[in-house]
């Protein structure tokens, strides 16, 4: 957390209740500057367990893969020299000197002259260098292979070493795991696999309007805590594990306890702030009580999400969203859920889906700030949802989002835009 | 399963050993006609672990969400009436009468030419129909306001159903549940729901050569079940639950003997042949043997991964894979994970992530065949990896694949393909 990115310092913006400056940095600024340093520990997984999970360090393969030379054909093992310039007018002829059975080494050897019989996956004997495909040969007799063509050395079977030499890395450390690596892996012996442990993120909401989603019912004024259970689901796709540590009142006192419980139990811990302003100052006043300089920033060029707050107590990633569910999920998706990859090792994060698109209006933003649009995408265009920041039902009704760069005023309509796509 | 698709019988082909046509179907008419009717049940989850999973059916608001009218900015609350035609040079002046508390029924009413502080989410009080920002007003005295614009109604705050009304539907069914979809969900306080049940995956191997994947060492010939645990890894991808019913030989009776165990536990089952010609047609003969008249296809118009069955046992789809690793997890790819999606309920599946990128190479191909090709992707160019299909390494190399179209006889290097990419 040490890059030093630009920083505005509006002291004319500062927030009503705390008497420092309020620094608003930009995203980009975010991504790679706020760079926590903490990495979760290594642990043994089963391979069974082992999907999207990240390796802590390269594995290796222990022996060479296949291990043996195979047959790729169902044919005969041969000698590729014994078969040049054969052709269907004029066939070498080779004596049928047996037959390889499948998983099992095999007896026989290939004299100078013969063939032996193979199915793909086999191994071959000795003294061959090559497999001829079945459909190439004709028998003579029971014990007599007419070749039709001519073979070279390596045709029809792989090396002992072509999957993997000794040695050789079959997965890099920091890449999830997906399903070909886990029978890479399988294939190479190692049922138990060193990663990461994922990151335990602690979310705590506030907010004297909060009352826990499983609530039957609510009075006027009375809101269920959305944004908890959607934070919970997203720290999930970050392969983060997610603790809530329940609903604290807009109260920096009750907040700064929670923290101070919070923090070290805590890879990374999220605040999911009330919603007026005055909530927004108990978050960065509760994390400034806990005696930590680490206040990064205070606020983002980001609509919606301008009030976050990112700091670091002790080496822990502290991330405080706005009270608005839409931006809360907006920040956390932008800001929070790289962090909680990084803090669990994860260096090369799965590609995420997107489409191309045709906007179907005007979007205006302002230079500077980073504009996150929801759109529904339909026949190739891209059709802006607008409306309240507290409306959960723009991102429910979203098919992804279009980011309008920091760098431009606006996008107009008819725009070819790339539209991340929710998944 | 009954839509007809175009159908090739090519009698010539028949893998010894079957006395049957041999049906060769193409990628495209697998898809749109080997579709199984069999929908698991629903079963209830907790919203926490309801992430990825898929409604069985709309799932609706059960009352008006938020629930009341709500501030969205910190300010006043008015009667819009009462400001129009205020402006900085000539304010309009309104008594403050009260404040609204966060989480409480507000117990002020605005009367006429009254104002009461409101805080951004908190329960607009009786009479008012806006919220004037804070930026907009100036305190005259404790107990006067300045408005400095005029308000319009409805502004500064959300209407009682403005996110749902009730009855509107929440999520659609057949649509994996988002982490905004839980968001939503909690709001309306819906903490159980209902879902399609995963598709219990039964995956079968057959091999002589084959040895589970956790054998500390192989002796010559043998080879670690490395199709399994990947295989396992895709059925979860698509939602399904995958249960392994170990290795089998490849001998007919003794499949027969594990699909018919298999198949009243299972809604979809696998079966990952052994690699050689005998052993792809003992699948054929053993499914036959189940007195089931129902093969679909002995092979798809499909590179890797020609010899692969599509059968329907009494309502359980059964999909015989190919020998070799590389092929099998293509096709359970392309077919395989369709068919588990559609089983539990999904309709609209996930985005998959692509990017766009420049053929390294030519890649030669035939018509009416499709042809899968897995690449790596670096500076905007796709670069093949070629190699026999027995290698897993090929797979674990490659970031993704480019799919050559049934309709086309191959694709010149240069040419802009989309890149699918793994995750």
């Amino acid at each position: 957390m040490s890059r030093p990115g630009s920083r505005t310092q509006v002291g004319a913006d500062a927030p009503r209740g705390t008497s420092e400056f309020f620094t608003v940095r930009t995203v980009s600024d975010a991504l790679s500057g706020f760079r926590p340093a903490r990495r979760t520990a290594a642990e043994i997984v089963a391979l069974d367990d082992a999907l999207g999970r990240v390796p802590a360090e390269p594995l290796s393969a222990p022996h060479a893969l296949p291990g043996f030379s195979r047959a790729t054909v169902d044919g005969f093992a041969v000698r590729a020299a014994d078969t040049y310039g054969a052709s269907e007018g004029l066939p070498s002829y080779l004596d049928i000197a047996g037959e390889v059975q499948m998983g099992e080494p095999p007896e026989a050897e290939v004299p100078p002259g013969a063939a032996v019989a193979i199915a793909t996956g086999a191994p071959l004997p000795a003294g061959a260098d090559a497999v001829v495909k079945v459909e190439h040969t004709q028998a003579a007799t029971a014990e007599l292979l007419e070749v039709l063509r001519p073979a070279t050395p390596g045709e029809g079977m792989v090396r002992a070493d072509e999957d993997a030499a000794p040695g050789d890395e079959l997965v890099p450390a920091g890449r999830p795991l997906r399903a070909q690596d886990l029978g890479m892996l399988a294939a190479a012996g190692l049922p138990e696999l060193p990663v990461n442990a994922r990151p335990r993120v602690t979310v705590v909401s506030t907010g004297d309007e909060l009352v826990p989603a499983d609530s039957p019912s609510l009075a006027t004024g009375q809101v269920r805590d959305a944004t908890a259970p959607a934070l919970a689901a997203l720290v999930r796709e970050a392969g983060g594990d997610p603790h809530f540590a329940g609903i604290v009142p807009d109260d920096r006192d009750a907040l700064a306890g929670a923290l101070r419980a919070a923090l070290p139990e805590s890879d990374v811990v999220v605040v999911s702030a009330g919603s007026s302003v005055g909530a927004r100052d108990e978050t960065a006043a509760a994390i400034a009580s806990l005696g930590e300089p680490g206040i990064w920033c205070h606020g983002l060029a980001l609509r919606p999400g301008k009030p976050t707050l990112l700091a670091d107590c002790g080496g822990v990633p502290v991330i405080g969203l706005p009270g608005n569910p839409r931006s809360a999920l907006v920040v956390f998706r932008l800001i929070g859920m790289p962090i909680v990859r990084q803090v669990g090792g994860c260096t090369d994060p799965p590609p995420e889906p997107s489409v191309r698109a045709r906007l179907e209006r005007d979007l205006p933003s302002a230079a500077g700030r980073l504009d996150v649009v929801q759109v529904r995408v339909a026949a190739g265009e891209a059709i802006p949802l607008f409306g309240s920041s507290s409306l959960l039902s723009i991102l429910t009704a979203a098919d992804g989002y279009v980011v309008v760069p920091e760098s431009a005023t606006g996008l107009a309509a008819g725009t070819e835009v790339e539209v991340m796509l929710y998944r």
